[in-house]
This record gives structure tokens, sequence and C-alpha cells, in this order.
């Protein structure tokens, strides 16, 4: 498997247009759905109980993000995600700041009980959190201990695995290093640059256009997921390059970004990918519980 | 009447700088009150039932937008639209996504109900939702078959003109062509770009605007929604121009679209207006009931 | 007092990188995360009575800004602020519009009765209704007679450090003279232009930042006050030097704020302040009640 993988999922998403489905965060909401205008897909946003089943049965994926949740959308949020499994639609889970407070892990508890989810992305703080790990989440940014290297990478890797495993699903931890995994197969990916987080929402939106993604592409949601990670990470060093002008600074920074992602092409992607595919043998659910 | 009522309106903007209030969606909000504030206007966002009346009270004129409606937010509408309409405020609807879920169409038909608007805008798809024309709506996009072009426009104006009679009321339909109609005046503008439809919000900016443009030209509302029309059209094509830069995207656009908005004065938007105004005698209500 | 304290405060913030939790408004939430990152605190937005005591317990310092503020969240705010207050965390009020509505004078009045703020900044008019004067605001912008300059200085100063007595806490006054007072010091900074009344959020984006700065820099609240208004006014003053180019609008001008920020360094605060501490006696609360 080559990263020619990665200009397929694009050309897909730009074929499809998919339409997706967001119950996200009012932070950075404009910017997730910007950044699935730009990616190629379309998207809408809806949280309330009485519409979000109907709105999901018309779209291709679901978003769930639980940035700024609360009783109202929780509960939207698992009536969406059931119908969209229902539906068989992909379900993206961003489990933003999960491990900072109590209601923030009983909601991602409930959730991963209720619905089924195709692609969970997150810090490796958030992830750990999520999987019960015991970290200790400062905020919404991972925290130093948490960052994955080169040195820290194997270990990382066996641990995204696990959780892919026990889970279910294709998991996406970013962060210097990004890791994708799932059970069989699990991509590094070393695109990006620490401007990024220097910016609200680079997470989010990278969650927002992984629904697209996994609308257009679900014969291989792990390729097409490690594909929109590197898509992200590329416009975050497109955007970088950009900052030459005497005064550019962070605002001009998430502007280049939503830019970058627009000008992505099939080949673009390809030509500057720093992803790696590290094939794997299938693993058992880790001794973790 | 030629477009010299354009620049008109754009001057009533500028002198009265109305105060407008938006009950609007958290994904444009912020643009929505950057674009109302470039035009010449004062945003006030504010939703909650306990105060919508007094808030509604100050301003100029209301802009209900339900593109993330929920039942609490329904609520507020329906009393802020009343309470407009006991003032003789301008009341403009922008009934993103209608068509979408029932809940949406609910609320809508709640809305056309209880509450006499002087503005109705959206886009084709959106407009036959809410005419019960049984267009599927796809999201919060026009669908392909719903778009007006050369061909397609004598029968978008009958129908615009109609939906106008029936709901005592201007509509307008923004896409490639644009269509303001009220029971006497029907006005096709064709300014803009595509490249509109690949920024989140520009149709919800459009409509805070219009608040502006009515609350400052109650004399005649069709002309102030022309106008307002015309000049975001303007701005897009403003936006488009500068799009010359080697990396300039989706991001920059919208950057563009909101100076656009702010430089424009009352002789760059005559000068740049591409609206026709078609006089039409008075038609009854057509037969779609 | 010079403002050398100014470059220690910033140097604070940028070592400690305050985690501030916000509760605020949906309008203009990105641009307050966005300057928060750029000043070099680290954002969390969270309000959800069931989570907003242990968000703000893992945090610096807590803001609360009422500009969308309903029922749900002015409970949140609430339970925060006494959350804050027993940890002994800083709590920053921005009173968006207040005197709009009953309803926002209600939840300030109850804010104040139940909470302990270290520092509130407004507009004049947002001052004197909370302060009970009486001002008819006008929405979320100051009313034209409340504008401060050289002539009404002496007498804002004088309410401002009544008010900061009376309410035993920081009061910033921001427009086109700022002031900052606690009952002891009271500054006036000459920073800022007139463009930032055209972008929506400024004074959402400082009391945001303020957060950063009363987290770190808790032996001083008013200096640390006052260096965070003179960065915004500075940001304000270098964005506006970069309106060159021949199309820049309130657009470009956003941005260009967003840079300003992030790009701040102590010399550069330092050397571009307008600040002039007016030393004072401790004045008696005043006669207003």
């Amino acid at each position: 498997m080559t990263t020619s993988c990665f200009g397929k999922a694009l050309e897909a998403v730009h074929a499809k247009k998919p339409l997706v489905h967001c119950i996200t965060n009012h932070v950075t909401v404009n910017d997730c759905a910007n950044a699935l205008l730009a990616a190629g897909g379309s998207p809408i946003m809806a949280d309330d109980i009485g519409e979000v089943e109907a709105i999901t049965a018309i779209c291709g994926a679901l978003v769930i993000n639980i940035g700024t949740l609360n009783e109202r959308t929780v509960r939207s949020m698992v009536a969406a995600g059931r119908k969209a499994n229902a539906l068989g639609h992909p379900v993206v889970l961003d489990p933003v700041g999960v491990g900072a407070s109590p209601f923030r892990n009983e909601a991602v508890a409930r959730l991963l009980r209720e619905v089924r989810f195709s692609v969970i992305r997150g810090n490796m703080s958030e992830m750990k959190a999520l999987a019960g790990a015991g970290s200790g989440t400062r905020g919404v940014d991972a925290d130093a201990g948490d960052a994955v290297d080169e040195a820290s990478l194997p270990k990382a890797v066996r641990f995204a695995q696990a959780l892919a495993v026990e889970l279910d699903t294709v998991i996406a931890i970013t962060g210097a290093i990004d890791i994708v995994a799932d059970a069989r197969t699990v991509w590094a990916i070393r695109n990006g640059h620490p401007l990024m987080a220097k910016v609200t929402g680079t997470g989010c939106m990278l969650s927002a256009v992984l629904g697209a993604y996994a609308a257009a592409n679900r014969q291989d949601l792990a390729a097409a997921t490690a594909a929109a990670v590197c898509l992200m990470g590329q416009a975050g060093e497109t955007a970088q390059a950009r900052m030459v002008a005497a005064d550019a600074g962070t605002g001009s920074f998430r502007m280049y970004l939503i830019d970058a992602i627009s000008r992505m092409t099939a080949e673009r992607l390809e030509t500057g990918s720093k992803a790696a595919c590290l094939q794997r043998e299938p693993v058992p659910a880790c001794g973790r519980e």
C-alpha cells in the first residue's frame, strides 16, 4: 500500500461532495464548515433532538464533536449516532477534552456504549482518557508527557492499535507524529507544523473533514482517515510556508490553512505525503481492562 | 426605476447605522455580525425568551435565521417576531435548510403563521420547500435542478412573485441569478460569483445585511432588498478579483468578501450593478394551494 | 510605576501559558479562543452546569461574558464563579450589553451578588448600566454621549475608581481612552484605533486575554489588566498600520489584529505603550447608592 490511495481518497471526496452532518462545538463550528467545504464536502449542522435523525438520514456521514457538549446536545448525539448506525453511515467521534471533567467522561462512555464509531480522532491525552488509561488531560491540548516522538512512537502505535481492536474502529491520534490504526493496518504520518496548535480548531476541522473522507471512501476507512490526516498536516506545512510577511501571525496562519485545504489536489497530496504504512498482524485486545 | 435607488439605500444605512437584532445560527453568527458592521449597521444577537422582546424593541429590524434552530430558540423567534410586528419593525426570515427535516418545516410553518415577514431570503430549494412545493432540499445548498439560469428565469420569476403575493412579503431567491420580487416589482440581479458557495454563510450574511437595509429603507423594501442582494453579489466579484495570489483559497475569499462589503460605496454599488428591474402587473395568488 | 511592569506581565503569561475557562457568547467565541492562544494562554470553553465546576478547577482563571446569555448559561456562570472564588482563581466579567434588557440587568445583578469578580471590563455605557447609573445602553456599543475623551476623562476616572472601590475589583472601561482602576491606582491608556469598533468582538477578545493576564499576574491585577488593555490597543494600531493594500477592509483588519496579538513581545509592548499611571489616594465608596 502506497500513498497513491490518498489521491484516490481525495478524488472520491471531490467527485461525491458528501453531505456531512456535524453535531459539534460552537467554538470552531464555522471553521469546521469552511474546512469541509474547502475539502470538497458539504456541511450541515443540526443538534435539536427533534431533527437530528432526519438530518442524518439525508447525509453521508455523521461527525460528533463534544467540545461544548451539554445535556441537551448529548441526547441529540446519541440519537443521531444510533440513526446513522442503523443506516450504515460512517460516524466520526472527536472526544474534545475528555478527561477534563467527569461529565465529559460520562458522555463519552455513553456514546461509546450506545453508538458504533467508524473513526475516533483525538490527541494522545484525549485518547488515553477515552481508553480509561488515567491520563491527566489538561484542557483541550495534549499533555507534554503525551507527545508522540520517534522514541515513544512504537509504544504509541501499540496503544493505538489495541484501542482500535478493542473499540472496533479506526483510531487517529494526532500530534507531532500522527498515528492512524485499525486492527490490520497502522499509518505513521509526519506531516504538520507546531503552529497548528496556536490556532483553535485544527483538530476539530480535521474531524469534520474525516466525515467527508469516510463518507466517500467507505471501502477503506483506515486509508481514508490517513489521507485526511495527511491532508491536514500538509495544509499546516503550506500555511507555515506562507508566513513570510513581516507581520504574519496566527490570524494569517488560520486563513492560510483553509486556503491550503481548498487548493489541495490528489497529486499534491501524494507528492507531499510523509506517511508511512506500517503493516502489522492483527493483535488481540490488549490487557488494559 | 434605475439602480440609483441602490446608492440611496446604501447611504441611508450608512447614515442611520441601524441596530439589528439577529436570532441566528451559531455556524455563521460571527460572519453575520461582521458583515452587518461592514455594511454600516450594528448587530445585537440575543435569543433567550426572557429578553428577545426587550432587545427587539431597541432595534430597527429583526433577522430570524433558522440554521441551527432548536425548541428553545424557535419559541424566542416567535416571541421576537410578534413583538417586532407589534412595533412595526421590518422582520427578515432566512429559512436555512427548510425541507431538510419535518422539524424545520414545522418551525417555518409556525413562523409564517405567527409572524408577518417583510423579507424572506433563501435559495430556490429552500423557497420551494417553504412554499410547500415539495422540492427535495439537499441540506443547506440548492439542488442542482433548482439552479436559476437564463432559461429557467421566467418560471422562477413567476414563482417568486406568486410567493411574494401569497405571503405579502418581499421574496429574495439567491443563486446564479438572484431574484427579488414583491407584488408589484421584480428585480433580476446577475452579480455574484460561484466561489461564494464555497464559503459557509454568504447567504446568512446577506440576510443579516438585509436587516440593516430594511431598517433604513422602510419606504421601499423591495428596492432595499435588491440593493443589498446586489451589494453582496458585487462583494463576491470583488473578492474573486483579488484571488490572484498563488496560494489564495477559500479562506482568503471569505476575508476578501467582508473587506469588499466594508469598502462598498454608493457610487461603486451603482456602477457595478448588474441588476435589471422587470416591471410587472400585480398578479393574483397562484393556484399552488 | 512605569510600563516596564507591562513587559513583565506579558512574560509571565508566555511562561505560564495559563489555561482559561471561558463561559462566553457564541458570536465571538472563536475569536476569543484564538486571541487567548495568540496572547500565550490556552482556552477551554464549557458551559454545562454538569461540568463548569470541574473545568474551572483545572484552570487558572475564569472569564464570564454575557453576550448571548440564556437561563441555562446564567446558572452555569454562577456555579463556575462560585467555584472559582472558592479556589481563589481570578474571575473576569464582561457584561456585554447590560442595560439593553431587564433580563441582562438581572443576570448581572445576580452575578455581582453571588460571585466576587477580580476584573470587570466593558464600555462606558455598560459600566454605567452595571453601576445602576441609568445610562441608555444602545445594544453592545457605547452611546456617543458616553465616549471618554480628554475633556470627560477626569469625571470618567472618578466614576471608574468609585465603582472599583464599591465592587472591590479592577474596573477596565475601554473606549477612545481606556481607563483601568482599582482602589489605589488608575491607568489611562491612549492606545487603540477606531477601526476596532468595526469588527465584532474586540472587547470580548480583550476580556478573554484578561483572563490569562490575571491568572499569570495575580500579585498585581490592576497592572496586569492595564498591560492587556494596552496590548489590545497596540494590536489595533499595528493592524491599522497594515491596512495599506488597496482593497483591505474590516475582514483584513480582524486578521491583522489576531496577528498582532500573536507577535507582541515584552519590548514592543513597552515601547508602544501610551499608558499613563495616575496615582490616586484611596477613595471612599461614592454616594451613588
